[in-house]
């Protein structure tokens, strides 16, 4: 069996695969430092999540710790990149080139985590024709033309939200697979395509939130 | 009692102030349309939640529905937005004016949801007096004069994770109450002090995950 069909075969959970990134950051961090092994008890206490919980979610991916050792953390570091897709790229489309769009264009740690954003599409012909960090913008009307030339697979919705659920449906209907949503709109997909939402602004309201209180 | 008494005693339950936000969206755009009414099953419906959840959700912001008729919109927004802070301004810092960091501070979203980032903070004397999208950039050795003078209580904290820990001690140290975390280290605080992680990477970690398993 490949990597790939075992992936497919255990539905790794969400919660794991929200966890990883935390382990991989942690141990990067310390080959960095020049250290070679890393127990799951250490990961643990530094990450703050129980050990068990830690070696459940790294069991998913192909390492195996050597009791009383630990991992080695080369290994380790080269399996989760490899796991969490970040050592792959995936080439995608961002819909939506107002303020936070052009500045995840900018964003040239995306290509690190393996998205790597081909084009950018937008209604505003001023738009069309312009480089941004060298990634051309396109009048949305040519987005099934550059979807089969460049074949890009996922979606990052950064347009305004009365329009979030129509460019969503349209691009589903274009071959886009994976939709990647920064509106704070819920939009709606079938069941065989794959939505991630970053909710920023929710984020924002927790913490604005959470602040009145501890002023009080 | 105050509607800031009232949130510091009802402590608003984190899922709950995350989905408020959809609410608003989705109620906004209802008002963009001429709508005036909305009833909490229309909500559920579109949204995806429970529509029990929704009234509870609700029930936590100042805002009472008719039997039969539902909520008035125009309210329904005003109310929401106040109570999710987005009506106010809250004073941040950004601290890693790096790719990310320059990103966000070209997001005037942010500002209309009530972030509103007076200066950057940065260790590299090149980016010093430099203007992002009208906002100034300092070296970090300055941020305790700029603290004093310009009175932020939130630091976004956009440095490499290397770094992460360390300027969230020093900020924290500061007089920073509220940390928006983007990097994927789980930075530990004290608890007095807020934090909310957005970890934009392992949304995309579970995105190529997901779309692995559809593939095959």
């Amino acid at each position: 069996m490949t990597r790939d069909e075992i992936r497919t075969i255990t539905k790794v959970p969400e919660p794991t695969l929200r966890r990883l990134p935390w382990y991989l950051a942690f141990v990067k961090l310390l080959r960095g430092k020049g250290e070679t092994v890393i127990s799951s008890t250490q990961i643990s206490k530094e990450i703050n999540v129980d050990s068990s919980q830690v070696a459940k979610d790294l069991s998913f991916v192909n390492v195996t710790g050597k009791t009383r050792v630990g991992y080695e953390i080369d290994a380790l570091v080269e399996e989760l990149e490899d796991f969490l897709g970040f050592t792959s790229s995936h080439k995608a489309f961002l819909f939506g080139v107002g303020s936070l769009g052009a500045a995840l264009l900018h964003d040239t740690g995306l290509k690190q985590y393996g998205l790597d954003i081909v084009a950018g599409f937008d209604v505003r012909p001023e738009l069309e024709g312009q480089m941004i960090n060298g990634i051309p913008v396109y009048h949305i009307d040519r987005f099934p033309e550059m979807r089969e030339q460049l074949g890009a697979t996922i979606g990052v919705i950064t347009v305004p939200v009365d329009r979030a659920q129509e460019v969503a449906d349209q691009i589903i209907a274009g071959g886009i697979k994976g939709l990647w949503n920064f509106t704070p709109f819920r939009i709606r997909v079938p069941e065989n395509i794959v939505i991630q939402n970053t909710s920023m602004y929710a984020h924002l309201a927790v913490m604005f939130n959470r602040l009145n209180s501890i002023n009080h």
